[in-house]
């Protein structure tokens, strides 16, 4: 079959209503264009806002809606005018699809930030009007510059969550300086962006204590995550016993949790940097202005750092801890997510289930 | 007399209550150690920590209390290893008068930030034990590392406010790089940090754009202090048309007030910098992630910034707005800084009323 028809020869699952429940559903793919590349996905990452738009928790869902942004496999075809990538190349796709790549942000490098809006690679209207569709699907057509490539000796499946949860903590870690070694890193929240943060921190040379609720993650996050000290943030004597202690904090959480608490764990000048969204965000002027310390917000990254990340964590040797699962488990998946029943990501093995 | 006498020789004005009223008080100051200067003080401005705590609105206050951490004046004795200083010379004193000197960011000039805290230059605990006594007084004795160069051409009247409003803007905005030409600017408040902000915006090339929810400061902003532009905060459409369009935002005001709003007006990377004391500071991640922006909080600086911010304002003919006064009207000054009645500082003319 030639992928320049327009038949309806992609296969995906969706969600046709927000029940949660997701089912095979078939459409098509725009043809490809000269910038474009044609990828085979084999694995898709089930990030929280695939939980998020199959269900309609924000009121914009376009149904039937294939979720999935942690796109990885292989290269089916590419047009005419694409130099970087040929037939066969591992490669994967993040959380947006198409920018107007003419702004100040899409010129830096930083596309996600486009002035005009990224496409989201779901649920998104996509530049011929068109309702994008994600990685729950057998292949998938985006312009080359969304496209990453996924180093030779990098398994696919472990590659996806790179493109969400990876790049989430990445990015803001990089922008924020967080890669000098020695170095103090608290991570709040061990879930999908949480655990990717204890793994670069420790690549980065940080010690890394692990802020959690539950003391059931405690040896996972000592023995298999690496970190180097477990807290549980309900414990007040060893957060106090940490005051003053950290260079700095990333925050997964997205549950509604305080914020001075952790606050006072930073040292002088340290920095804060929040990725989750709990309803809001909420502390004393003085945890922030008596130490001077800085407070920031990120979403994903650009095209130029997730493909620094895709290498670093290749040459690193930085693997997500995954489970792989088969398409046909995705509502079970979606439910677990949400009852926070994962260690630590989902990766759907669309090459091998979905058919 | 002899200053390394301790004689009840220095002459203040006190509240002994928390009534807010100020009266003349008879007290002593340390004799002069070989590292001290002392300072026959002409000046000192009147912040708003002069209310909190002649009020005791902290519950900390220790009476009888001389309030004043803007103090200017001019050295009328050194000790014998002071090196860089000598009788007659322009100086000041800010808001802290000792710190560890030992410490990480003692060693970095950043003594404010002290491990050991700093020593409040009024109602703070000295190293000797005793309560520190502030600048509605006829002179102090401070170590010289706290005691900083005012240009001989700068006025001393106009010097003081710099020793806490001027380097509590200058401080953050230094920090987060705003000293870039052709950026934009808002500035939150207009009272004595507002305006000192305004100024070294100006200075620094900046676009600044004043917020205020009054329109009565709307000419001396433009006109007075040179703002490009003056937005009444209540004023949606004006708000609106300005989303996404500053670069720096410095929050001055210490009134409760929405965050969001402002936040909104930050360009993609835009910081935000607080430096006044609201009851809480509250917004929704959404605003701060999406734009990967940063919130971020400061108090006053460390002595390199202080004498750097003297030299910066000597040199660019960067005054602050004062209001002179004499002692017997701090009283009455007070009262007014809490009615916000006051355009910006108040300056209270030592030399010539304290008697």
């Amino acid at each position: 079959m030639d992928s320049r028809t327009n038949a309806e020869d992609c296969l995906g699952w969706a969600a046709t209503d927000p029940s949660g429940v997701l089912s095979p559903y078939k459409f098509s793919r725009r043809p490809i264009g000269s910038d474009d590349v044609s990828i085979k996905i084999t694995h898709c990452g089930v990030c929280y806002a695939d939980v998020i738009w199959s269900r309609n928790m924000h009121g914009d869902s376009m149904y039937p809606l294939v979720p999935g942004h942690e796109i990885a496999g292989v290269v089916r075809e590419v047009g005419s005018n694409v130099q970087r990538f040929k037939v066969g190349d591992q490669v994967g796709v993040g959380t947006y699809v198409s920018t107007c790549r003419d702004c100040e942000y899409c010129n830096d490098g930083f596309e996600v930030q486009c002035e005009k809006g990224a496409v989201s690679t779901f649920n998104g209207i996509d530049v011929d009007g068109t309702v994008t569709k994600g990685g729950y699907s057998s292949f998938i057509v985006v312009h080359e510059r969304y496209c990453f490539k996924i180093p030779n000796n990098y398994p696919l499946a472990s590659a996806a969550p790179l493109l969400c949860a990876g790049i989430t903590v990445y990015t803001p870690m990089v922008r924020h300086n967080m890669n000098q070694p020695g170095k103090s890193l608290g991570v709040i929240g061990l879930g999908g962006l949480g655990h990717m943060a204890v793994k670069f921190g420790k690549a980065f040379g940080l010690n890394v204590t692990v802020f959690s609720t539950s003391i059931s993650k405690k040896d996972e996050a000592l023995k298999l995550l690496g970190a180097d000290k477990f807290v549980i943030s309900s414990d007040q004597e060893q957060m106090k016993g940490l005051s003053k202690s950290l260079d700095f904090i990333v925050d997964t959480a997205s549950g509604d949790h305080p914020f001075d608490p952790y606050m006072s764990l930073l040292k002088t000048a340290g920095t804060y940097v929040l990725v989750g969204f709990p309803s809001e965000v909420k502390f004393s002027p003085a945890s922030l202005n008596l130490g001077m310390k800085t407070f920031a917000g990120s979403i994903t990254g650009g095209t130029k750092m997730i493909q620094e990340m895709l290498d670093f964590c290749a040459a690193q040797e930085i693997y997500p801890q995954i489970e792989v699962i088969p398409i046909q488990y995705a509502t079970e998946a979606l439910e677990r997510l949400v009852k926070r029943d994962v260690k630590y990501r989902f990766v759907i093995d669309i090459e091998n289930s979905l058919k």
